[in-house]
């Protein structure tokens, strides 16, 4: 009956508020979708007519967006392996692999200072930090983007050789992407801890649990992460801040080969406890397979949706399908959220890590409807709020994920493929939950939180896009 | 500002919708909390005089309701062992359990009759279904519900002296409840399958799985199951139709001590291969924490509130607070849902099993708030149709779940402690969620849904409290 009342009674709204909270407020309770958007200068005149000749080709730039976004969500990551980067990644010795778009030692941060001083003593390249610090000002120590070595890493980042990085195969591509072990909470080398605990662990890593889990995970023939990350999305996990349920699910699945390769019971027990204990175990697996979706999007010609977000500490960085391997870049944000108690804003590093290609498959912020708990745990309210964040996202994005599906949401896809003219038009920039380092060396974890890509890397993407 | 118009709009209405379906339907679509009650019988005379009977006792019975609702939600259930029934139950031999309340072999639904003779065989206690049979109507076996001996057991809820239990220990009150080790899908014991496979995998777990995980469990020293339930919760388990958080939990949890006292690689390799293959391994870990945490609540004098539900397949059963282990039956309903391919609601056995005891302590339907993706597999819709279920029970309960907290209602307790006089007033009765078996023997699963407790039971629950 089309045009009945009862049509139009049957209508959902969709709801965008401008300005005035109140009504926002007041529909969210009512758990009516609605976007509440704060004013925002609407793009300035030279955006404005750079979006209007890109406009002039829009039908190419569909199509190739058609082409990436297929490419960018439709990949087949399998966790096939777990082996030291000397091997994975061919990684020579003396390199240093650090998170975010290239920099050099005078610009990073003070957490990954520390992490690059701790690696070297670790590796045994250097007796301690001070004879660190003289290698790598010395040109002795090459230092080089996690992202160029087809490796992503979480927070400061750091890979070196002998390190061991789990390594995700994408079926329907062909390619590879790797990260390092998640170290769990606490003192650990990502969030710019340096002590011996963390040298420790990263010597039991690479010597026990590396090793043990490179041979079940050979033995299971590789486990399948399609299925159990949109598993683990309609349990709660964003797979950013959250990855309790991916977590469990993937030791669920390893145990078997773990328990049946293992030669010692004690290794096995040991292997076992550490992931027992570490709900964000999943969290490097995840940026794995999103940079093993992620990457066979790059080189599509005209296509202007977003292939990478990395950031550094300094800068964030985003690579862009029809540009290939070119990073635009702009100064980070300060990441807000919730502190640890004793610990505040104040303390806070600007925001840190290549965590961020999850959000550029359509995890994290984006997902965040799928999270109420996270939306919480970041400051952002509740169920209302979590859908919200959804719903802003998916104004950026080119379209709907075809495998990853929001309960919440009735089983719509999660919004995927940042597209950089609607985020320059619009003005709404990606949201990426992330956990907030300390910003003096050796301070580790102090909260976690938001942080927004900065507008500027997107309106120089606009710029090379026009050509 | 109380008053305000401001406060007017801030308030989000709660809409109970009787008869036409139109606006239920559009208000669900919108995403407002609605109650679509369908036409409904008011409470007969004799009813209402017996609610007004008791409301003459209003306060005392409110006193006796509050102790048995802090009794129910307060415990503390602990996995502590797994052992066999002759040990953990001192169960004789020549004994059958049973779900559900008493009833003898003349009345049993075909599913149940071909497990207790399927049990006579895995026993050793008969050679075949002719002998078995023989052994029953003669008297030669006792058969008794598992209420009776602190278990409860799935569908059939069959249990037997050989058969391992998981033994859960409420530790705020010192009381034990008990369940068999879930059999996995397929063709298993608790939905009436009885063939060889069936007992091949009852006598390996009697000799492999249920000592090795009993060995863990005492070696871990028990595991705490209220931060994990909780945390599955969370996680879109409402722990009846869906244990897939919970299970990974204890699996990820159970497998350090697993590994540790495992004596063989192989046996470690096994069991984690049958925990990793069975997405409802939590459930019986569920149903006899939930016995744990109701049994406590039997016996409070003048209190109305629910402490069991259980289904035999011809009759539902309840026990209630003041009346203590004594039954309140009628006949069983049929249930209604999804059903696998070739299967049909013309081939269900009535309502069957002790499970509905998670129903009974704010789990399972009442917690569907929890579980859009289980609304979704019963046939009752997506998120507005999960969080109306869980407002629609809201109304017959006591209160909300002090540690048993649902994300999409941002972090509202689920609905527990079902008030007898509550059920009889509106005419509501408690949503089961469950699993569907096949009225044939040997037929297993055929799919799953969800079933109504008879008003009848809290009617005939009434009178006696009346008294």
């Amino acid at each position: 009956m089309p045009g009945s009342p009862r049509d139009l009674l049957r209508t959902p709204p969709r709801v965008v508020n401008v300005g005035l909270e109140l009504f926002a407020d007041t529909l969210a309770a009512l758990r009516v979708p609605v976007v509440h958007i704060a004013w925002r200068p609407p793009a300035g005149p030279r955006a404005r007519a750079l979006l209007a000749r890109l406009d002039a080709r829009r039908e190419a730039v569909e199509r190739a967006n058609a082409v990436a976004f297929d490419r960018l969500t439709g990949g087949d990551p399998v966790l096939v392996d777990c082996r030291p980067a000397r091997e994975a990644l061919e990684l020579p010795e003396r390199t240093v692999l650090h998170a975010g778009p290239p920099i050099d030692w005078a610009r990073m941060c003070e957490p990954m200072r520390a992490a690059v001083l701790c690696a070297l003593r670790y590796e045994g390249w250097a007796a301690n930090d001070d004879a660190a610090e003289g290698l790598v000002r010395s040109g002795g120590v090459r230092l080089a983007p996690c992202h160029d070595w087809r490796a992503v890493g979480p927070m400061t980042g750091i890979v070196t050789a002998s390190m061991p990085v789990l390594v995700v195969e994408n079926r329907a591509h062909g390619n590879r992407a790797h990260a390092t072990i998640n170290e769990g909470l606490g003192r650990v080398l990502r969030f710019g801890a340096n002590d011996d605990s963390v040298i420790a662990r990263l010597t039991w890593l690479a010597t026990e649990a590396g090793p043990l889990l490179g041979a079940a995970l050979r033995a299971a023939r590789g486990i399948g992460l399609r299925t159990l990350m949109a598993q683990a999305l309609r349990m709660g996990d964003e797979m950013h801040q959250r990855n309790v349920a991916a977590s469990a699910l993937l030791v669920r699945a390893l145990m078997p080969h773990v328990a049946r390769v293992g030669q010692r019971h004690n290794a096995v027990a040991r292997l076992a406890e550490f992931v027992a204990g570490n709900d964000q175990f999943f969290l490097n697996v995840a940026m794995a397979a999103a940079k093993a979706l992620a990457d066979p999007a790059a080189g599509v010609p005209e296509a202007t949706l977003v292939t990478a977000m990395a950031r550094n500490g300094a800068d964030f960085g985003i690579r862009v399908a029809a540009t290939g391997d070119r990073w635009f870049t702009a100064p980070v944000e300060m990441p807000a959220g919730l502190y640890f108690p004793g610990f505040g804003a104040g303390d806070a590093n600007p925001d840190l890590g290549d965590s961020a290609i999850v959000e550029t498959v359509g995890l994290g912020g984006g997902a965040m409807a799928a999270s109420p708990a996270v939306a919480r745990f970041v400051g952002a309210g509740g169920l209302a709020e979590a859908l919200a964040a959804t719903e802003e996202i998916r104004d950026i994005c080119h379209g709907e994920h075809p495998y990853f599906v929001i309960p919440t949401l009735d089983e719509r896809g999660a919004p995927a493929g940042i597209d950089v003219r609607r985020v320059v038009e619009t003005g709404v920039t990606p949201l990426i939950n992330t956990g907030i380092a300390g910003r003096t060396a050796g301070t580790g974890q102090i909260g976690a939180g938001t942080a927004r890509a900065p507008l500027a890397c997107f309106e120089q993407a606009l710029e090379a896009l026009v050509g």
